[in-house]
């Protein structure tokens, strides 16, 4: 079993003499959050850890025209907003969910990420034993958390006025996605050991 | 605890003295197979049951207009194969993963239902302790089946050649799904008294 925090962060720290470049992440790669973890769910897939996709983007399709010897052309089609959250699967038998949100800011994420349907759906989730969760990217900071829903909900239900969930609030109640090695965003690493009580993912050998 | 099938068959034979409608199904009610699990999944969600949702269907969009003073239009899109199943979700915190087809025929399945991306992704989910499986309607029948993923892939690997799937294999290692109350498709009670060996979920009070 690894002592996983401060193991990545010592080899982060070996690695990187620049100190301008202390935290090795997917962005220096020139990866994109959403491709992070793209890139990640494929890992886990291609070696038999998990199986976790992004769900398609809902359209809600208004007039296709079916040209002669050829494909259904959709013609007219509007983006609708999403009720679940983007991500799901299955790890170990146990059900898993969760949204991806990203901000600039470095004090705090802004709460208009989320809406009320997907709070809902969280609270439903979690209310049949899911395990769910968002994964909160600070591009300026380069930090990445894996927030437990039970902690965004309470936020949400508690401060419903508030605009943004601060910085300091995620980093008590969720977890710091140590980042610098395969895959590129280990958030497994965190279900399991802290949500779920095991091994590291990362020893896996299959 | 019910003794569910010969339970809900009496009540079809009690409740329908026309022989000629012996089999009352949500296609008597005009209910379509896809709305009939869309409308068992919102049961499901309402009563507290499961959290089980139809994945978007899958586009690729190739052109977006941003007309002025209104949201962005799609013009030109296209669908896409589904790589996954249709139907996910969390059922007791156990991950659920099934797919839905439907035929006119009365002795078989056809087989070309059945893509071989979403036969690797049954495989893949069942290696992950997933309750996977299909539900086959037959409609002139007027039967449905909840046939386990397992089933299907060995068919699918043993019968390569095979263009479709004979009932008698179906009703060999499949489940009739007995239909006439509440939910239109209760097919959950199938995959909590044969799959995971626990009580009917009809009888839970939420």
């Amino acid at each position: 079993m690894v002592n996983y925090p401060h193991q990545i962060r010592k080899k982060i720290i070996r690695t990187n003499s620049d100190p301008r470049q202390k935290r090795v992440n997917f962005a220096n790669r020139g990866m994109s959050f959403e491709t992070a973890i793209n890139d990640s769910n494929g890992y886990y897939l291609a070696h038999g850890i998990a199986v976790i996709h992004k769900k398609p983007t809902p359209i809600q399709i208004v007039k296709v025209d079916y040209p002669r010897r050829s494909r259904a052309k959709i013609v007219e089609a509007y983006f609708r907003q999403a009720s679940t959250t983007d991500y799901s699967g299955v790890f170990k038998g146990y059900y898993i969910d969760f949204e991806a949100k990203e901000t600039r800011q470095k004090t705090a994420m802004p709460m208009k990420n989320f809406h009320a349907h997907q709070i809902e759906h969280m609270e439903q989730v979690v209310g049949q034993g899911g395990i769910c969760f968002v994964l909160l990217h600070f591009s300026t900071l380069k930090e990445t958390y894996l927030l437990p829903a039970v902690a965004l909900i309470s936020f949400y239900q508690i401060d419903q006025g508030s605009k943004s969930m601060p910085i300091a609030y995620i980093r008590e109640h969720g977890y710091e996605i140590e980042i610098g090695g395969f895959p590129s965003l280990p958030y497994l690493t965190i279900v399991e050991k802290i949500l779920l009580g095991g091994d590291s993912v990362e020893q896996n050998n299959h």
